[in-house]
């Protein structure tokens, strides 16, 4: 089942990138919940492309539609759905290079799925923009998780191999600098880095190439006991979402894979009781999850976001109609890194997973 | 739902340390499939714990009791369970300390979730010994995937900063290497570095203290087209399963956090037609996944695995009890590294996670 | 969750009465099957109002959009969703009464388990209304089954106390009748009966009464093999779909309710080699189906349904905002009997449940 | 997934007859429960055959061992497993037999879907037996239910043709009155009626036949606001279960197949304020479902069983392995009447169905 997932919510995506919508359906939203229709706004504009010179400049308004579930301002608890029209496509771009396989996307195994049958124009339902319906259905919950003290935000950690200047401080990470961060188009800790960052992407756009980057996103205010052992873990359930998200390769969390280097006396995360006699620990190695459930220190993990795979430099490839060996150029607008525009997808998918398992 | 996971086949496990038995029980196994007991015994012993100074001494044989879904030495078809009883358990050893929190296990997100009335006694729920079920059912689906000609393997590609001397060959890691490592109690690619890591784990034991380290594994002869884009991807099946797995804190496929490094020229797995007609990529960057599907190529992933928790240096620590600062030093028998016994484990998750998405 | 169900095939519906649109999304379903778009439009007819004298004067032309999975007229393999605009919507009519329940409608349920958020008009989520998607994505699971020769056809068994002729014959139901059947408005076997019960709904609709009735349905061609022991069965399987359905209250199979009056030698059915060599039974007292798994013969099944609650009587009710008795008299333009148009409703969620269980 | 069902409590079963033990495990249940042991021991003991001149003279005692998920009397949070070793059986009765279909059973069916490798003995995986683990399970349910003073009661509604003398009163069956059914091996209403009933079993025994019969069942005390609309309605959750039971042919819910016979203006329930302060209605020809959703009137439903197809005398039917028609006669010790060992069998699947839609 490509596009349903959840228990306590369900969602259900559908659409191709250039059919006549994408949208989504949201089951076991709670009656009541006022949606917050400027909110949803901010969170895909965040995602949507031509806003910067450093994403493409197609220009995707990304305008949704609820049709069902709100009732005078409100969810209803019923099945909330919403659509997003697809306009201003260029079918006939790929119309000619149909069968030839691009590189690092999903052409050819989407081929060898549906036996041929999918909607191959922009990618079809393998496309990024998927990535909208789940901002829409993402920024509902995170916006209820808000209104409940609970934050989720990330910085850019890294741009090809240029580093931000620090990482969250895992232990203390705060409201200010997530909400900082939130409001930023290109969210970095250090600026000048930033500025080096947008610099790198600039250069190898200007070279007809890409660039990937990792995201870091922490996740505060989450009281300890969400989450399950086993096969419902907090990891297991943002790692299964992150995961579906395209050009995702990594996901890590707390120290993630350099915990490996760390002895058990220096990774275990100590005990102590604080001030306003909560159980804390001293570190937080763990990101704030142990035995698959929060422990009420922030939930921090990193994604790893692969360079995009459209560029406009000469690739080798197969026809797959002829089965011969040729080579591809793909015209057209791209972005020289999706990785800004995958921050609001990043948070949006860690707010379902979370809201998920959590009772709110 | 912390114990059931699946939909072509579905698992449910169950059992604490120190109850009376674990188990799981697997339903969607097709019916006529020769079940290899010997086969089955040996990964389960490539887990137990006793076997080697590496590991704990406590003998655990894990012996299992095949209890329905077998008859005449095959499945039926309907659920297959089994179960192995707890022995040698030393619940003594925890009662004195029930109310101090050990860093870095669950017993404190544990309490929280289940409002203190989890058994508590050697971890509970929450502890590795759930993963010998888990065993059980891969090594099952193992066997089914190796019929086909799908093998997995693994090696040790570190242990705290001792590094293997390689890595899988991300194109062409084959069946001869993945076959001697599975014979392997300590798989590495190379066996002086093996010995390296050996040694940290033995210094680090007579420190009383643990060591991590990353897992990486390949599965090949998948054939194309198996997986979904979004929620089904094989990526998102994997790394759920694999953070079911106490101790995981990061996953990777492919080159991982590496490809953001890369440009996309770089990461971008060029297509050709090989010798013996088939689609293949020059790269293997993305590990074998396109769209959350399949290409062909080795499906290549890495796994890391932290610190064992239980050490015997003296930590800081709550009693949550008497609410108040305390220190705690835990007495027992523990592994200082269960990097290698976490081996069979990824490996079977891996089985499972596959198998389920594949016809068969 | 309400609106989402299904392994195999997975629906996801969603919408109200009075909302922008009402709609389904279908995952699962193959790629390459071809959709015939006619086919749907006559099973959309079928289920539509206005079309006779015997309902409700609303003209509902249930125009479908298919939104994706759809592409150069075949299914693509990835989640196909159509929506139903809403037009024609007399909201004022509800708004007046909203606070008074309606008798043997979900105001008073839907109020409470939604905590009063929920769109009101018309019955919001509740109105049958939403067998219109049902109707839409179970006539493409019914031609693909047509497709390979299993057929699904229904006849009136009763409309109140006015039963038709006879039965389905539980052996020999045939492709003929079954053809025949789906081709008229009022499907019965034998027609002067099929004239009375008309005869007594125009009666009803005079006395601003309203009456229900029995659906028998039939399903033939299927192979032995189909559905589980338990959780999975056909008729698990199939009553869970059928209860889903509003105004539904009882559900048998076979010999249904009769068979308790039924000695076991009288109700086994007896088995036989037939002249092609299958195997068969001289009865089919188990409607097709033993231990929830078919066996061959007709899967035969009657669904009670109920009389439309709408009725222009006056009737006593409760003013709940105001909590206090009172009398309700509906307005507007309503079925006097839905069993017409619930026909296709059933035959569409049977083909549903059917094609859930088996390979196609 | 013939085994696994549920959403918030999730069921696995697991088990053949003549095999080592069947089993279930519960996952979901939340912490701190009480487990009376008792209570179980009494809901199993009713179901258990061997205790009467009416059923099989077969000794079950059916005796469960917890295996995990309870610690110091109380449920742990964790998944409860319990299995029932299987003792006392004769296999060999079924060896000689094996390639005869035993008429009114899944030998047949069962072959077909599991291509023959299924366990033969004693219906194996499709044995009535397997309802034991079901009433474990339910026992646990129902007793949560009860001690939120919700009851579940039935008595036997007719044997064949015999019917107890009155049926639940739709608005006003009481605690009592189900309190002392569910302490009476034979429950109805009538006890000159119940004496019939068993005259006749006893009657069809002595002819080596077997009956079937009617049960009704209440739930009472349930708050309205219970269940969904569609896929989660009260009625498809208790119908799915309850045609999961071997055996089930019909179910129906308040007035049932009645209502088809009533007007609207009969069939609707007006509603009125309560003295105190209550909404109720006058009558309850829904069985206290409307639009899916508990209206906190009774719930009623009937479940149609039909006779044991276990008979003594000859029948004909096939042998498979040789193809060819032959005749059957079975030995062994059935039950002339299965009715009365279900009640505890419908009793615990509808607890279960009903508290996986609560909040508890």
């Amino acid at each position: 089942m490509s596009g349903v997932w959840g228990n306590k919510i369900k969602l259900s995506i559908f659409g191709e990138s250039h059919g006549k919508a994408i949208g989504v359906v949201i089951d076991g939203l709670k009656p009541g919940i006022e949606i917050d229709l400027e909110y949803i706004k901010n969170e895909m504009r965040r995602r949507a492309p031509g806003s910067s010179p450093l994403s493409t400049p197609r220009k995707e308004l990304d305008e949704f539609e609820i049709l069902s579930g709100y009732f005078n301002g409100k969810t209803t608890g019923t099945p909330l759905s919403a659509i997003i029209l697809n306009k201003n496509t260029h079918s006939k771009d790929y119309e000619k290079t149909a069968s030839l396989l691009r590189p690092g996307h999903a052409d050819f195994t989407g081929r060898v799925k549906y036996s041929g049958f999918n909607d191959y124009r922009g990618g079809g339902h393998f496309s990024g923009r998927l990535t909208a319906p789940l901002v829409f259905a993402g920024s509902i919950c995170k916006k209820i998780l808000e209104d409940k003290g609970i934050l989720i935000g990330s910085h850019i950690k890294s741009i090809g191999t240029v580093e931000d200047g620090s990482s969250f401080d895992l232990v203390s990470v705060n409201k200010d600098s997530l909400k900082m961060l939130s409001n930023s188009r290109f969210p970095v800790l250090d600026d000048t880095c930033g500025k080096k960052m947008e610099e790198s992407i600039l250069k190898v756009k200007e070279q007809g190439d890409s660039i990937g980057g990792v995201i870091e996103t922490a996740i505060i205010n989450l009281s300890a006991g969400i989450g399950d052992p086993f096969f419902d873990s907090v990891e297991s359930n943002i790692s299964h979402l992150l995961f579906s998200v395209p050009a995702v390769k990594g996901v890590e969390f707390g120290q993630g894979f350099n915990i490996t280097t760390m002895k058990g006396s220096e990774a275990n995360d100590e005990y102590y009781i604080s001030e306003t006699n909560m159980i804390k620990t001293y570190t937080n190695n763990n990101g704030g999850i142990l035995g698959g459930i929060t422990n009420g220190m922030p939930v921090i993990f990193r994604t790893a976001i692969k360079p995009t795979p459209s560029i406009s430099k000469t690739q080798k490839t197969v026809d797959i109609e002829k089965t011969q060996n040729t080579s591809l150029e793909i015209k057209g607008r791209h972005d020289p890194c999706i990785v800004p525009r995958a921050v609001p997808v990043v948070e949006a998918v860690a707010a379902i997973g979370i809201l998920n398992l959590m009772e709110y």
